[in-house]
């Protein structure tokens, strides 16, 4: 590889606003390409989002996990997925986690641990997907949102991963969260777990 | 789980188009909910992607792979990622496939195995990407986009694998096409492999 990305990198030289929806906030870039050329980018505005991967149980070699079934409009049928959401303006992305399971699946988790980061459309949205492991789970009431309509249930690793290979699984950031499961159960990607007792955040 | 469902499904009552850009095509569709009320959804329509994971060399224990850096403007950063690339009108999967890798990478390949498929905005883009894998590779000249520049070089399945891991890749395609490594290399997901000498789609 060479030592600078000059070769590939570009640079805005102006911006126009292309959509300003309810959810979608689209924007055309003139850029300076990396031969010096003009050419133009266009691309979602988004303001971020969190995935949780809720432990249920890791006491036996198969991990049990929590996962959501929900109508996915844009793909016309229910998708399996982990528990997710955007973040809220300004709000701490564990702080988002934990709203978010709690809306999602009633669950309240003791434990967190950061995995990393995901980008699930690099060509044309700003939008990230961090992702979380919580464990230590308590069941409570779920608040979902005003038009938000999902069903909770779990299964284990090992079905999970299943149903990645078969195609009953084809969500990205869940396909990533399984890559994730798959490597932590086996011991490869040893996770840093904190104590969280209380609302992130807001202290 | 409940026998049918109905309680999740969201059925279309209008649609308008709010964005008609060079690249970006935005809709909103009014939508009854499950409890029969009123909703809005906003998502983009997209002709569908293909990536490709090829494999330079299967003959060791770790394998090696074809990787690219490329300069994504919405991430403002170069980012790792496998070839990958949107189908053109009418185009078959696998021809768009052979296509990509030969444009993007100036590999072309004999052996051709569809794992499955994926789909990266599952909440505001009807993208679904095919996920295909290559070997037995020759390499040749690449023929690159108008205003498409990209690195291309090789690395280890295990290398890949550490980069997942430490947050190096963070591409959701490509997270998926790790997890889709990892457990082909180990034998628990083989493929089918179909030998194609001619481009696909043209007979």
């Amino acid at each position: 590889m060479k030592q600078t990305d000059d070769h590939l990198i570009e640079t805005k030289v102006g911006s126009e606003a292309l959509l300003k929806g309810r959810f979608l906030q689209a924007y055309r870039d003139s850029v300076r390409l990396p031969d010096g050329s003009l050419g133009s980018r266009e691309y979602l505005v988004h303001p971020g989002a969190v995935m949780v991967v809720p432990i249920l149980s890791d006491a036996d070699a198969d991990w049990r996990v929590v996962l959501e079934r929900q109508f996915r409009y844009p793909m016309g049928r229910v998708m399996i997925e982990f528990p997710a959401g955007k973040l809220d303006p300004g709000e701490h992305s564990l702080a988002c986690a934990q709203r978010e399971l709690m809306e999602e699946t009633g669950y309240r988790a003791s434990q967190w641990a950061r995995a990393g980061v995901l980008h699930p459309v690099v060509s044309y949205s700003t939008e990230f997907i961090d992702i979380w492991f919580a464990r230590d789970l308590t069941a409570g009431d779920r608040k979902l949102d005003v038009g938000e309509f999902l069903e909770v249930f779990s299964a284990s690793v090992s079905e999970l991963l299943q149903w990645c290979h078969t195609g009953l699984v084809t969500d990205a950031k869940t396909l990533t969260g399984a890559l994730w499961l798959q490597n932590i159960q086996s011991g490869s990607w040893p996770l840093t777990w904190q104590t969280v007792t209380a609302p992130a955040g807001t202290a």
